[in-house]
């Protein structure tokens, strides 16, 4: 039997079951959960604001664990052969069909219809398949990648799933050597966008966000300017974004704010014939104003929405985080750590911004 | 002396009055005007919906005319020789400075602030620099071009302005080879992005516009399928464009329409991970509401303001022209033909949608 | 039993087998084959300059049949319903992974190792896995495509496997609207890009190749301009085309001619700043000399290998052989037709340029 | 009067002549020469490589001064305020038109046929048109930039032309983040290359080249790991190239060599699918045989040819200099400066390679 913090409903209290060890099909392997995220979807799903979720749920899409078993599977999804023991992550979307329209035709993976994620889109009736849970159950297919020498547990999970989401991000942005970047939200997604603008190559980075201790971590992942909301109030952010770009606005935004009014800024602060990446709406967060004939149209804006990663994201980025340790340094990012029996605190803590990124240790040692 | 229409200021009525002929400087040309365009952009002019517009001016962008005279000027902006007597048009946007920041490091000469325009940015005082009189001066720098053998100038003037908006906003899509494409609007930048989607190799080109007599047009600029706003709700719109579409939207919408209302349907109709190019919104016709978690993010869309066009534009779109007289048959967009007294009741034809394409004929032969 | 042309090794004489018909595993289907293609390629399977091919082999990558027979299959891979004696065709290229680095992380299938094609990876031991057979049997995972109404499985297969290189080729050369197009060779790959080079809005299309009747069916596909290999010495040939250019040369040549003396002569004719898109180098014919410094760096161009398709191209290239009947019209590429004991023969014709297109009919009705 | 170091033909002595001061037209400048490179073009130049070069000339294309007097010119060309002895660079090349199809319709400015260069495309009779002068004349149109503050003439200068051609060929490599980048030459260019391409986040940079002290440079501009041309022969690093990458070759290889071999080698080492930018092949150093089949079309590679530079690249390499100064230590590469009466002397130790880059003070303070 294997203890897992499950979520029994939108707005239920989370509680600590036991399950029954899985069985392990060939193709699938067993995990021991060193951590497992936290992550502002958790949160959103504890509000019931996702749809078809079929509660009650492990949580936990991101984790890193060590291996224990596997059945047929001798290498992982980049060919390393694997052992017993090995510390690995896994990319928590899987089953993208590679048969359907998406997938073959647009070559769009992210929008497969069948693709599921850990954590999210199973019941806790399908067996540990989030990472809430002292063991996490591969289904065949899912695609495991061993932690590159040197990086820890720690370095991945605080990036989380916000590590590759603004990974994609900035690579979606296109933006060019030396482009003004504008970060919109310090969050986990702001955070990993900012680290990697600053890897691509920007000219200057600023970020708007808060709290204090978020923007500081901006800064040293590389923002160059960070505009604390509570302090500057938007017309004093917009003047001090047109004094630092000769009044032209930023070249490239990327929204990590989830919030519709960071919208309508992102749109004025971008100067004409940039790009604006909204990866902050993950969930719907209501609705906003705006004029498509200044805001787009005359401004001859790009406006990118990015859903989600596909694997190559998860790959560059763990590639990157082990080059640049000295300056992902995403370990700093973790606030606190929660056994399974803290879960639900752990949800509120990440609701209330006390910590930007919660982790679950399901078994402390 | 020359006469020319003039547009004395917001919704008053139009005057012809009579303007000394210019003299020539070094690299200006002077042409017998054969046709001018009477575009929506008139209209708006006409309502004062644009904003520094120094009236009284002298309307009329688009032109085609006979070469009367040049100082210094003997070749065409693609080089071609230029004798008297020749059919020419000219690039209604001059003085794109290359000196700029968006013209050198952005590299988009489009959003260039120290660009003029013929008919909009001149005021009478200036001299003959709108096409609705008799002659026009072309300043120095204004690219000329010769029309292609075989090229009427009702053929160019049939698509105006709109001609090279609409290949702009083909261009801007990126559409690939058998994309479904929607066209929102049927005036005559809708007109014309139907013929070139057609021209670029699109799967399908579906329009949704009105009145008849411009759908008619659209079928035979190559529209597939064209869905009137007036017969069809958009319930049933969006239901037939899904059945054309196995459900999941157009790979690309193109926003034609100059009406806050179609970004929403635009939005609605696209699929995931579609492009969606906004070139309608010329004027500030009102805001609009947008969810971007359903709109934008999970969508994975993409949207592209365009504004205006470049000198490229008008070389390619014309090239094509020439090549596909027969298929580009916009001299059978031309409504109706106006002397420059009648300039008055051509804005008000066009401005109720009684014609899509007026045509200002200075000097009735 | 079913009866088969098989090519027993490098220059040997084909002979006719009988095979035993295959029992369908869960995903497969049986089709009664209609007519396959004699292919380039099959001339060079003769002559050996494949590697690693398992002779015996049953030729025929591209082919359309009736379906008769399918096992836990009841849609096409567009997800179109599948029937007893509906009319297929399938993409030869099966087996790519969608695990693989390649697959995955580069995003391009057609370099997937693992990938297999029919009628060349497959010994006849295999089964009946090439199209010159009475039947063929599909595999688990095989693409099948019922063929658009009203296409007619000659229209399919006069383009053939050429059909989607030329497509691809077209596409990863990026033609800009009003571009003007030389393309290099007037075989079915040659024919295919002039057809949707002409289809995806070039300005010119230009063709040098040979014979005679190859360059009339390209004209009849959209080529503006023919010039005969023969006729036309290669001085002479770069004198027409810097005429039609301004004396700059083409804005996107494409090789689809197999020799190694075109490379030097479309990188010559190539404007500067041109793309080069090489898709006729299908096997090893030789070397070339090459100065990087006048034909490459000088020259700012672009030179684009195309190896292969993807079935999405098998898709867009099917889409508009719907639409475009009237003007794609690949059933007048075939030049004869072959039972299975005269596929010697057609392999002869096909070498000596005889026939432009020569296709197999297993079973004449 | 002023002195300058002129090379009166190929293979002749350089000698120090005296010119008159120029006057200064309206829009023109005098600058003050601190410092003037001696880049591997010059050396060129000595050898005859480049046609139609007007000798007797004053080598020496980018350089940076102390503005002496400017007239009608208040503004540099981002619009920054001039005063006099503010320290600049400028855009040697020049006079690029605007108006030609290249400037215009290809949007290439590089390849304009009447862009001018200082120091290579003018007569001494010009007047100081290059930068191995006491004083250089910017002409009108010239595009003066200040240098950065905190960035040094020295940091500029050991960049020099190279600095913005190795970024223009990593900008025109489209690397991903993440990508393997092989860089092979480091002299200027490649080690420019090197430095841009670990700014842009590259996951691992290869260089191979010599002599060691170039390669030790490489390293501290971000390579990863240098291979010695002498010290490994090609299967060797063909072999380390291949362990780097598991065994499919590099992403994204650099060509700064300037050598027809390493052609062949960079062909070999570019993985399936990857870009290869041909940047060093800046003279004509002779021609190299390539097979299509195995290096272009089977590989489905990119290779790009990159001419010159435009004044974009300018601008955004400075702007990365100034920001990662710390980084981007060009300044190191400075080998060994020279007098005017030197500068035979300077061209020797650079053809020997005894320098990597010799500076040319004119007036030694």
């Amino acid at each position: 039997m294997l203890r897992a913090a499950v979520m029994p409903g939108p707005m239920k209290p989370l509680e600590v079951r036991e399950l029954p060890d899985p069985a392990l099909e060939p193709g699938s392997a067993l995990l021991e959960t060193i951590v497992s995220e936290v992550c502002g979807t958790d949160v959103h799903l504890h509000h019931g604001r996702l749809s078809d979720v079929p509660y009650p749920i492990i949580p936990g899409h991101v984790s890193v664990g060590r291996l224990l078993e596997a059945k047929d599977v001798s290498v992982d999804a980049l060919g390393n052969p694997l052992s017993r023991d090995d510390v690995v992550t896994f990319y928590d979307v899987h089953e993208v069909c590679n048969e359907c329209w998406y997938c073959l035709v647009a070559k769009q993976p992210n929008r497969c219809p069948r693709r599921r994620v850990y954590g999210i889109t199973y019941s806790v009736d399908d067996g540990p398949l989030g990472g809430w849970a002292e063991r996490i159950y591969l289904k065949p297919g899912v695609r495991i990648v061993k932690l590159p020498d040197g990086v820890t547990p720690d370095e991945v999970i605080g990036g989380g799933c916000g590590l590759f989401t603004g990974f994609a991000a900035v690579e979606r942005s296109t933006l060019a050597m030396a482009d003004t970047v504008l970060v919109q939200g310090a969050g986990p997604v702001g955070l990993s966008a900012v680290a990697f603008a600053a890897l691509r190559g920007a000219g200057l980075v600023v970020v708007i966000g808060d709290p204090p201790a978020r923007l500081a971590l901006a800064r040293s992942l590389g923002a160059d300017v960070t505009l604390s909301l509570d302090q500057h109030p938007p017309d004093e952010r917009e003047e001090l974004i047109r004094e630092l770009t000769d009044g032209r606005g930023v070249d490239v935004a990327i929204e990590a704010a989830g919030s519709p009014d960071a919208i309508a800024e992102g749109l004025r602060l971008l100067r004409d014939g940039g790009t604006y990446v909204v990866a902050g709406h993950y969930t719907d967060v209501g609705s906003t104003n705006v004029n498509f004939h200044t805001a787009v149209n005359r401004k001859h804006a790009d406006i990118r929405g990015q859903w989600g990663t596909d694997f190559a994201h998860l790959v560059r980025a763990l590639k990157l985080l082990s080059k640049h340790r000295e300056r992902l340094r995403f370990a700093d990012i973790i606030g606190s750590r929660y056994g399974l029996d803290e879960a639900g605190r752990a949800l509120a803590d990440v609701e209330s911004l006390r910590v930007t990124k919660a982790v679950i240790v399901p078994s402390p040692r």
